[in-house]
């Protein structure tokens, strides 16, 4: 079965939040119609030491085979089942400025499941809208929608000041996960998992590396 | 002198990237007019323990005085410095569709001291344009921009297939660094910085959290 997974191993954080990379490059390999591939050429690919990669790889069960090394989408689905990304997730933006449409617009997360049903704003210049085809709704009305529409994620693209607000109607209303934006950490009930997404943190250890304090510290 | 940082102890990666998040919070609390706090006050608000944050703030020579804690604003002034953010940064961003419009129209990092000077794009729709008062300019003179405006930070939002393409011109003319938001892993040389915004692999941890396998692996 490919869905199968060791069920008594546990697997590190570290390891999970590598195996999107993995998935990643796997999906470039399927696509350019490669069958097989051995832990060194995946280690050129990848960047990380081909041990490392063995050992990653090794938690889910022995995917590779001596002298042969891994199949391509046979590995690419295992990962994929292990992230949860063999299902639908049904997915609301809160929040219809740039950022929400960009991501209502990006339709790789389409095609990999995530389905965005609605975006949701307070301001009436956008309420209304169709933003690639998902209607722009009225901010009033996103705990009833995500309830009776049985919503799983909830996508946060608002201001910071309204941020902790919307998630806790998010959570009210039922989601299991939020995507957060806003530049603030939130909190959620422990059986609501949470992806903060801090742009500015990623740019600040930027402007670290090329400032020259880098090698001086 | 504020700036001074020490100059021969080796600060680790992990201490770096917590210091955006420390300096998010010493914002707030400067905004509200907060003077001085203990590293058990901190460690209430941030969630690292009392412990770890007066291990991660030591690194930068005892800005705590014991019985008194630190000092807002000096310990944010200094975090600022360490992070190279007392200075200005000139940036492009490639790609002005939806994300490329909403990091130009992200004002906040105008204010922190980040200044889109332009965006680029192939499209001819969008050539000619003016995003929160900056110009869309055609991509084709993106070399010859960067080079006479010094520009020090490329941001790339066009789509995996041309990014590296892109990060090559953008190297070539001499950034600094570059923040990709591309689905790919870039090549740059080792005197450019690299940011990679994967935004898929935190989405995919996200599902991974929801999609009941973590108790299960």
């Amino acid at each position: 079965m490919a869905n199968k997974v060791k069920e008594t191993a546990k697997i590190s954080n570290a390891v999970i939040k590598r195996l999107p990379r993995y998935r990643r490059y796997l999906k470039e390999l399927k696509k350019k119609g490669v069958d097989k591939i051995s832990s060194n050429e995946l280690s050129n690919l990848i960047g990380y030491t081909a041990s490392q990669i063995r050992q990653d790889l090794n938690n889910f069960g022995g995917f590779g085979q001596q002298g042969y090394g891994y199949n391509v989408e046979g590995l690419y689905n295992e990962i994929s089942a292990i992230l949860g990304l063999d299902r639908e997730y049904k997915m609301v933006i809160v929040g219809a400025g740039n950022l929400g449409q960009a991501l209502a617009n990006y339709t790789h997360y389409y095609r990999a499941g995530f389905v965005v049903k609605a975006l949701f704003d307070v301001n009436p210049r956008l309420v209304g809208l169709r933003i690639n085809d998902i209607d722009v709704l009225d901010a009033e009305g996103l705990v009833e929608y995500v309830e009776s529409n049985e919503i799983d994620l909830g996508i946060i693209c608002t201001t910071k000041d309204s941020a902790q607000e919307i998630a806790d109607k998010l959570c009210f209303a039922g989601v299991k996960g939020i995507w957060n934006f806003a530049q603030v950490d939130l909190e959620v009930p422990n059986h609501v998992a949470l992806e903060n997404v801090h742009l500015s943190d990623s740019l600040y250890t930027l402007a670290y590396k090329v400032s020259g304090n880098e090698g001086k510290l």
